[in-house]
């Protein structure tokens, strides 16, 4: 029997957000792999192992999922937080994959999606997302700085609204400043900046600010930061918070 | 009491998508307002009225809700495929909010949050959004040609990998082509472009193309298309379909 691996989105953290298939892929699995905090999330069940890892331990966390999965044809689960295929452990998988031994290539692997952090902020604060935009990690972990600047210019000069993952690191804790310092090269100081923190946990917080105070304010690892285009409009509500909102038509050419 | 409008979205199709946060706000309307294909797929339940409208009759049907919803302080569900923060129902919405009577300021709006297609239709093959992205509608209904050109322009320079919603319209049937041929551009030939149509339904059809043949490709309304980056790889596998993903890092400026 060929073994079965499944990435499996939890969905940013409350169950309430956790799809029925995603539910049925985790009780299925017989051994669990993720990074701690995302595993806590998942009831413990008879039988499962369970296999915790550091947050930066992505590609060894897939190796030894695949592994499992390789030996024996069990079925492994490698947990991740949001949708897998955002940011986040699909594209882990698919390198090891594609640089590992043959057999990897030989197994059955679902890709089960989620809920991904810039929806969940997005819908505790309207539709900020409303149209085109663009998902971006500051992160420069992974990629130089400089190509961060060049895809933050191209999309804040197009128009598109751009979610922000990853703001902060704890290497670099000016990466999310820069950032705004370049937007502002490009976007109205007005321009609406939301700070999502822990969305879907118990501790959320949504919050909307302008793009001139947004250097300022704290933003941590587990927040998402939603920009703003030339179009992104709030609409101020009487004893509610603010809908923020990005209109689906646009008459005329803005950059 | 205040009335209350939830916009919900009910995923790609299959109730497998469907978080338990949406099917409890489905549960708890007096009444459900969507495009019809949309509301057959939520099952009947007593009590509960029904308006189905058509898909080009958004702010209509935005405005009938926030009526009924302010309106004796009903319980009312706006229904939407996929997420309603993208190209969906919850800008229509707050546009309607934003410039309506001061009732509907007053409600309480909830959004929430659905797996949108291109995350699905982007699980079905691998991890093609494992990196930096974008959204883009390619419906010009409701933005100049010239706009989605240099969106398409500044995306693709910028190597950013590209979903693109709405591809073709009745009206409209050369738009994915025009723009397939705009991104040749900048994109090699050999580019991996995924075809996900009715992703989630029982003729789900996943298929993974090159730029070079995906212009003689057929799209159709119910299509999701993922355009890769320079970086965006195709893993081939003996006996199984390909995977397709974007790595996590990129170890120099390519665009």
């Amino acid at each position: 029997m060929s073994g079965h691996l499944a990435v499996i989105g939890l969905g940013p953290g409350d169950p309430r957000y956790l799809t029925p298939e995603a539910a049925a892929a985790l009780a299925a699995a017989h051994a669990l792999y993720g990074y701690g905090p995302y595993l806590d999330r998942v009831p413990v069940r008879e039988g499962q192992s369970r296999h915790a890892s550091d947050n930066r331990e992505e590609r060894a966390r897939a190796e030894a999922a695949l592994d499992r999965a390789a030996l024996g044809g069990a079925r492994v689960a490698v947990v991740s937080g949001g949708d897998p295929g955002v940011f986040a452990m699909a594209a882990a998988v698919c390198e090891a994959i594609e640089t590992g031994p043959d057999i990897w290539r030989t197994l059955d692997v679902t890709i089960v999606p989620g809920i991904t952090a810039m929806l969940a902020a997005a819908a505790q604060i309207g539709a900020p997302l409303g149209h085109d935009f663009c998902a971006l990690s500051l992160s420069d972990n992974l990629k130089p700085w400089e190509l961060i600047e060049q895809r933050l210019d191209a999309a804040a000069s197009a128009g598109l609204v751009i979610a922000l993952y990853n703001p902060v690191s704890l290497a670099r804790p000016r990466q999310f400043a820069k950032a705004i310092e370049r937007l502002q090269r490009h976007l109205p100081q007005s321009t609406p900046v939301i700070f999502g923190r822990a969305v879907g946990r118990p501790n959320e917080q949504v919050s909307v600010t302008t793009l001139e105070a947004a250097a300022a304010t704290h933003a941590d690892m587990s927040t998402l930061v939603i920009i703003g285009s030339r179009a992104t409009r709030v609409i101020e509500r009487p004893g509610r918070p603010p809908l923020v909102y990005t209109p689906r038509a646009i008459d005329r050419v803005r950059t």
